[in-house]
């Protein structure tokens, strides 16, 4: 076993502190690589404090995870030590069902295995533990190669906010002639402006803060609606064609689909507590769905670093030490970032 | 003005009963024809009881309508008099939104000029009434052919029951390859089986009711799954592309979003009174999406004639002479018909 440390919550909503534990033994497969830097999700917090589904404690969150390649096992061929990779979300799938063999392994019918709070019954059977911590060993599949031109802290929160917005964008084509709207303009939301814009969609920024206007131009955003406003509400409407939903608040979906076009599509990335309340007319009006979109497969993943690598695209980052989480848990809550917190892993 | 009769309520509520009224006089572009048969759609019920929005009374309902011409405007050139023509649920619409010109009046920004229970801003200003009459007067781009070589009476369900279920399984692609479920056995689902297997997909009816098994046959289904069952439910577990929903009583969406693959979609056609309650995980689990259809567009419904024409697919019907119409209510009420009465207004 590899010797490591890590900041770990005890038990369902503890603080998290300094825990030392082990990874697994590298296998043949495996790659291990020191965690430079690591990406804090707001799910991050949704999982420490069980809001969910019941965790698995001790837990070491952070799954936006960057470093260097410190040891590979013999049958490895992608990467060698000192290469630049990182890992996302999940670090294992079945490998067999239908969405595996289509690259989609996010959507395993097994559950794919999270980079913490996992069980990981493909290996060691042993529960995972994610980037806050100084090392980790991953299975060489769900190993990302990360580009060496853009700056690191900011390149972490791809592997999660990043993938999440580029991939549902990707899959329902959005590009030139596409009125997209990003509604929250946090760590995902920003990062849809950034994606929507490259991809060379009209992008409008739906929030409900006035404050937030001029990042949005800044961002690259073409509109700015204050969704209190009623006028300007009233105005858009059956003026998109997707909605990216980012917000994991409770919200009015049902309203903000009233905006969509004829055969518009809400596609919800965040994961608001409560169920969505959608009356039928919402849906048949207009032939729209409501939909919603996970990460995305590891093939595209990699597709989204190199597409930033060669745009220029990473994360507005704020850099923290690991002793300040329990304050940057507090200023997520109150959406008192721009736009995502990044652990700097020397502080560990 | 020409003078009719038909069946109408007086109020909200109340049953229906003879009443004479007057269609307006034809102009250039109006076709007038004689109503021969009109189907009886579990939505005239609920307008009738205002159960959506506020009903326009005295409120003819009706809008699966057949029959001759009797008559056309001096412009009119598509119809001649004596042509077995048909009316469905909208009879005018803007004509300049982005829906109408790409064919999809039904979506019309404006709002469509429904059958009956609208009033028709584009012609007279006068409420619009519906099949369960003698006579009617209808813009020409609003007149459907009918196929001569149908059964008449079961023709007539096509125009909402049919075109209800044609357009959202054309639009999404359904056909060979794809694993259809079609949920609830009344009206517009005995129709979606048929067009289901016409166009060559695999399709599974889902009911409560173990009695609608034989009949599921019948009409072509290659499976049959009783939903209360726990276990047949579960082993359909993310097996379907596409879930055809017809029911409009409150039922658990969700549920039954479970039994959809990854990318899978569950299109509601039926409209339940109270919203759909979709936890996001429902959605973001297998990138599914929630979506409505509603009708089709007017050239659409006529591709959906013609295509029954050729492959004589019609509407199981129940003919009824007018005055039994309170008995048919009840027994729709009570899914107590084999799937749709049709009035035939030689009894009027």
């Amino acid at each position: 076993m590899i010797a490591t440390k890590g900041y770990a919550a005890q038990k369902a909503g503890e603080k998290l502190a300094a825990w030392d534990f082990e990874r697994r033994d590298l296998g043949s497969n495996d790659v291990q690589f020191d965690i430079l830097y690591c990406g804090v999700c707001h799910s991050d917090l949704h999982q420490i404090r069980d809001d969910w589904f019941k965790g698995i404690y001790p837990m070491v969150p952070g799954h936006e995870i960057v470093g260097r390649v410190a040891q590979v096992g013999d049958q490895v061929s992608k990467f060698k030590v000192g290469d630049l990779v990182g890992t996302g979300c999940m670090v294992d799938s079945c490998g067999h069902c239908e969405s595996c063999q289509d690259g989609e392994e996010q959507y395993c019918a097994e559950g794919n295995i999270q980079t913490y709070n996992s069980v990981n019954k493909y290996t060691d059977g042993m529960p995972t533990y994610g980037g806050y911590s100084k090392t980790i060993v991953v299975k060489e599949e769900f190993v990302l190669r990360v580009p060496e031109n853009l700056p690191l802290e900011a390149t972490a929160p791809l592997l999660c906010a990043g993938i999440t917005t580029y991939s549902p964008l990707r899959h329902w084509k959005v590009g030139k002639g596409t009125k997209l709207a990003v509604l929250g303009l946090g760590g995902l939301g920003h990062m849809a402006v950034k994606f929507g814009v490259a991809f060379g969609a009209e992008v409008t920024v739906l929030s409900t803060s006035e404050g937030k206007r001029e990042d949005a131009k800044r961002l690259g955003a073409h509109h700015f609606i204050v969704t209190t406003d009623k006028e300007q509400f009233k105005a858009a409407r059956r003026s998109f064609d997707f909605i990216l939903d980012t917000v994991s608040a409770e919200h009015d979906i049902a309203a903000y689909m009233s905006l969509l076009k004829t055969n518009g599509t809400h596609i919800c990335v965040g994961v608001p507590s409560k169920p969505a309340q959608i009356p039928p007319f919402s849906l048949i009006g207009g032939r729209n769905s409501l939909s919603g979109s996970s990460i995305g497969g590891i093939a595209e993943t990699q597709e989204m670093l190199d597409f930033c690598g060669e745009h220029n695209i990473v994360s507005d980052v704020e850099v923290i030490n690991i002793d300040y989480i329990d304050q940057a848990y507090e200023r997520m809550e109150k959406n008192d970032v721009k736009y995502r917190f990044v652990i700097d892993l020397a502080s560990l």
